[in-house]
């Protein structure tokens, strides 16, 4: 089993300062988005980095729609910077429409899960990153510029839990170092949340699937 | 060098018949969306299927930012339903807001390169996709729920032309059997168009990047 922790994302409803800019006012929706509130998150702590659920959403459209999913040997969480864990059951189908993802985010960062009724496929829990990873079985990999340069086929173990970050640029805001069992670099340049996500399951794959007799 | 085309997309600008539509007058923008102009489209020629720029979005953000891309090796062509090409230049780097991205492409299909001055980044040309594969060098595999069961590795060399479907469901409008040097289904269920890319360009990599000396 892999799991996949998209770490520190950059998901979230628009901050209580922020609700009277005019720039606020004239888009719909409640989830901070950093191409539509740009001039009004200026004076935001971090606002350089925030307000990036497109992130997110691509991530969570590679991972969902990849063979590893389909074949139920992927487990899937994203971590936000107000640590709160969204768990995705893997039957989950990501709305591909991005204006729509963020209206399903709206309402399951307001009311904890989707849908509000019968059997959630996404559910919300108030915990931090260190909270989840211990609950979690298996070699704990931390993809960071900063890590040992290796190839995914050489760390990949078959119980693994991989942690991406998910946010543009900077670094982690949760204290990882201590709680991982190992700090891998898979390429010399920078790489997209998505794109790591990608090499990380293609490889798995490739190591216990398609490999397999 | 892997050429990745993105066959009988659905990427367009909204057709004549539909500009009157009270759905297509209520949301701006010129490009077709299935997810904004469904009520307007129930009458459209193959109006179930048309109308996914998403599909073309999430599967260059997957090409564009992969390791084979950043390496130089990887060469992109989205091909559409009107038989228009985007020669995309490596260097791109695709806007990542859905909503932006829709305008690029609506500047695009009107005004045929991207920017308008200087060194064009995508510019299209009006051709089929039988022009475009008589120009590409390499062995032509088609990625079709009908082709032969096989993996990836077995079928991949290092100069090759991947054909990938860039439309939700049904089958191919062009005819690309006889032009074709092989037919091939990776998965048993059916897989996204980007599923099927990240499969193609983690598997070239894996052959012909990382296990080189």
């Amino acid at each position: 089993m892999m799991h996949l922790v998209i770490a520190d994302s950059e998901l979230e409803l628009i901050p209580r300062e922020m609700k009277k800019h005019p720039a606020v006012k004239r888009h719909g929706g409640r989830i901070l988005d950093s191409s539509l509130h740009h001039s009004a998150m200026k004076k935001l702590k971090d606002g350089y980095r925030r307000g990036r659920p497109d992130i997110v959403h691509i991530s969570l459209l590679v991972a969902t729609e990849s063979i590893l999913n389909k074949e139920g040997m992927l487990r899937i969480y994203v971590h936000t910077r107000n640590n709160e864990v969204i768990y995705i059951d893997p039957k989950t189908r990501i709305i591909k429409n991005y204006n729509r993802f963020k209206g399903l985010m709206q309402q399951l960062l307001e009311k904890e899960r989707v849908p509000p009724d019968g059997e959630a496929l996404m559910e919300v829990r108030k915990e931090n990153i260190i909270q989840l990873l211990q609950k979690l079985d298996g070699k704990k990999i931390l993809f960071t510029p900063n890590g040992r340069k290796c190839t995914l086929h050489e760390v990949l173990e078959e119980n693994v839990v991989c942690i991406v970050g998910g946010f543009p640029h900077g670094d982690f805001l949760s204290s990882l170092e201590e709680v991982v069992d190992e700090k891998v670099s898979i390429y010399d340049d920078a790489l997209t949340t998505w794109s790591v996500i990608m090499e990380a399951i293609a490889a798995y794959e490739n190591k216990f699937i398609f490999s397999s007799p």
